[in-house]
């Protein structure tokens, strides 16, 4: 086989068979295939698209370039969960405890963050003493005693899929629904889970833009798990405002404690309770909506606040922060921002608030950033709340007070105003199954 | 500006500026712009083409990269040839000494083949004694005298088209229309002709296989040329067939020196008058038609003939080849192919007689592979031609008779046998100025 007849084929509008995949796949990750060969088959992908089988077949010899998890032992209670990326993300923290505390076993790789959206694993690490990485052995233990264990995925995991991913960002590649599809699943199907649920972004601050173009992706992400022999529902969820009014690392684990103990913003409450549901219905069966039901029983009760003071203690954390916040990390400064008008909040442009908090010290712009864990916003007001001159919009926190300047003028850049309120939009606008 | 949002750009569909175009190129050649960042914006550009303005800058961008020769001291009297590469297309030969005869500067920079069209200079260079490079001075002052002057091109003229040009070959990204005619144009700006003629080859032995994108890709070319202040005139010709009856170096040396000699085959004398006609209309005004005559009768008068003597051995070369073939170059090795049925040969694909031309040793797979100067075929049945069972199709010459099998499988599969004629196809389609 020769590379430039695979690119040829492609920018054809032909189908590679499996083969083609996987000698294309092997061929990149030995470095047979070079870089500038990938990036042409990338564009070729862009404007051509891929077949469902060819998508699958990409994810499998991307999965199969690396380890390979293996959470046999935990049956089909292992049950995992991705987003596609948000601002404000922290559902993680908060539904992981929840399902451990119903039967499921969440033993999760994830990510750190860069750009805009913050990774879970940078959350975690904000935690004082937890180990964002331990022995496979003991990782999956964990996740078999404690129903849950998160560490930082390792390099071992589809590597074929960070050399692609990496490749991509530089090329302008991005934004391909297969190319997307196959690198999110290429790493949950090495990650072992029986189960998957997907939580597809959709909005300003999202990588889909469109309700459509969500709606493909969670399709085609549902269509290769399967094909992959795995159990997977996608939700295709709101990301046109930040979700919950934390962005920042310990800013997000202490809201998330908030939501434990029973209290915090609604829309982050209710996305958690819905994921939750529709993990436990694939891991025991039955209705989400029934879950949904246990799983709020569990956050009332405080057994998920247990459950989730257990994973911390056993993987190294300060567990006393469940009851008492001012144990995380806290920022130097802060800062106040107050509303120019007053009006509706029409629109919040969520990749400003992200970038706000970037500025702020809270996430990376390259990979050796390193990250003030205090850092981040406080939202007061988000899109569809009304608000006087002079109200108070949302509070800066930050290491360095030089940031501030250029910090609160993006923040101010984000929020629209109007006189009248905007279309309310629904926090989850499908499911797919 | 970031390479990243130029090649979006382009990938939406959206026209680069003149700036960014220089851009481009600049921090390519400089290598700011990695390798594979150019060959996903070369494959956008495939899917989504180039405005007459963005081709005209990227031929400007390209040609400016490098060293660009000064041909004022020939005034309108300088002119080149250029052809879009065919089999058998020993054109140049011809026409150099005949435009010479009727007072035009023909100096002219050429490449080496690769693949299964040869390049001039290989034809050249079969000639004993002959210099394929020259002083920059002396190559001027020996157009200025002779008429003529042909050396090899050197990497000093539009150094970025190289560099693009050997990506495009490995990544797929050859046959774009604006990259094909801004790669072609950047080399024949910078090599300083006012004046311009283009043989633009169609059919099964040329890069366009269509009579259509070989006028899209003629009408490219016209355009740029104009608005670099370029005299140009395209013509599309027959490429369905090789050109002649010699394919491979010696050989066409010396079916050249049969048509200066006022014989040889009927397309290959055709279009070599009608070539020149265009290219001297260009230098001194007038009728294609007018010095398509004046051509044909330097031909008869050996006018032309002498022109190329003084041109051979002004560049060094042993010029008593002109009245004695029998001092070219000769392959040890002969082999004659016979017709396996009658009828009449209703196609010869052209490329497989290129590919055998190859197998024989008498082109380049890889850039370092050595030529053997007198290997190669001489035709004596083509397209349209009726041939009995037993008759000569072909001789087969070569340094190594090992070469010999493949060769002549590779032949007899280039002919295809009908028991009607086919359809008569011109040999040259259309002008375009």
């Amino acid at each position: 086989m020769r590379i430039t007849d695979l690119i040829e084929k492609k920018k054809l509008g032909h189908a590679l068979s499996e083969k083609e995949i996987q000698y294309l796949i092997q061929a990149y990750v030995s470095g047979e295939i070079a870089d500038y060969q990938m990036s042409a088959f990338a564009m070729a992908v862009y404007f051509r698209g891929m077949e469902d089988k060819e998508t699958a077949s990409l994810t499998m010899a991307m999965a199969n370039s690396g380890h390979m998890l293996d959470l046999s032992c935990l049956g089909n209670r292992s049950v995992d969960k991705h987003s596609t990326g948000g601002v404000g993300d922290k559902t993680t923290l908060i539904i992981a405890p929840i399902v451990a505390s119903l039967g499921g076993c969440v033993a999760k790789m994830s990510g750190r963050g860069l750009g805009h959206t913050g990774g879970t694993i940078d959350k975690l690490a904000s935690i004082p003493g937890y180990k964002t990485s331990l022995k496979e052995e003991t990782f999956i233990r964990q996740a078999e005693a404690q129903g849950v264990s998160v560490v930082q995925a390792g390099g071992v995991f589809a590597p074929a899929d960070s050399k692609l991913y990496a490749l991509r960002d530089v090329t302008a590649t991005v934004d391909s629904i297969p190319l997307i599809a196959s690198s999110v699943m290429s790493k949950k199907i090495a990650a072992g889970a029986k189960n998957i649920v997907l939580d597809v972004k959709t909005g300003s601050g999202a990588l889909m833009k469109t309700l459509e173009d969500s709606r493909i992706l969670a399709q085609a992400m549902v269509s290769i798990g399967k094909s992959c022999g795995r159990n997977v529902t996608a939700m295709i969820t709101d990301m046109d405002t930040p979700l919950g009014n934390a962005v920042g690392n310990a800013l997000e684990v202490e809201e998330a404690i908030i939501v434990l103990q029973g209290q915090g913003p609604r829309d982050l409450r209710d996305l958690c309770l819905r994921l939750a549901g529709e993990m436990l219905a694939l891991v025991h069966g039955g209705d989400g909506a029934y879950w949904e039901k246990e799983a709020a029983a569990s956050l009332s009760s405080g057994k998920a606040l247990q459950y989730f003071r257990d994973w911390i203690r056993a993987q190294g954390g300060d567990d006393r922060i469940a009851e008492n916040i001012s144990l995380l990390p806290h920022a130097r400064y802060k800062r106040e921002i107050y509303a120019p008008r007053s009006g509706y909040i029409f629109h919040t442009d969520t990749q400003k608030i992200g970038l706000t908090s970037l500025l702020l010290g809270a996430g990376r712009n390259k990979k050796e950033d390193v990250i003030h864990m205090g850092s981040g916003i406080l939202l007061k007001a988000k899109r569809g709340d009304h608000v006087l001159q002079g109200d108070l919009l949302a509070t800066l926190y930050t290491e360095d007070s030089d940031l501030l300047i250029a910090a609160k003028e993006e923040l101010l850049a984000a929020y629209v105003y109007a006189d009248t309120p905007p279309k309310a939009v629904p926090l989850i606008y499908d499911v797919i199954r």
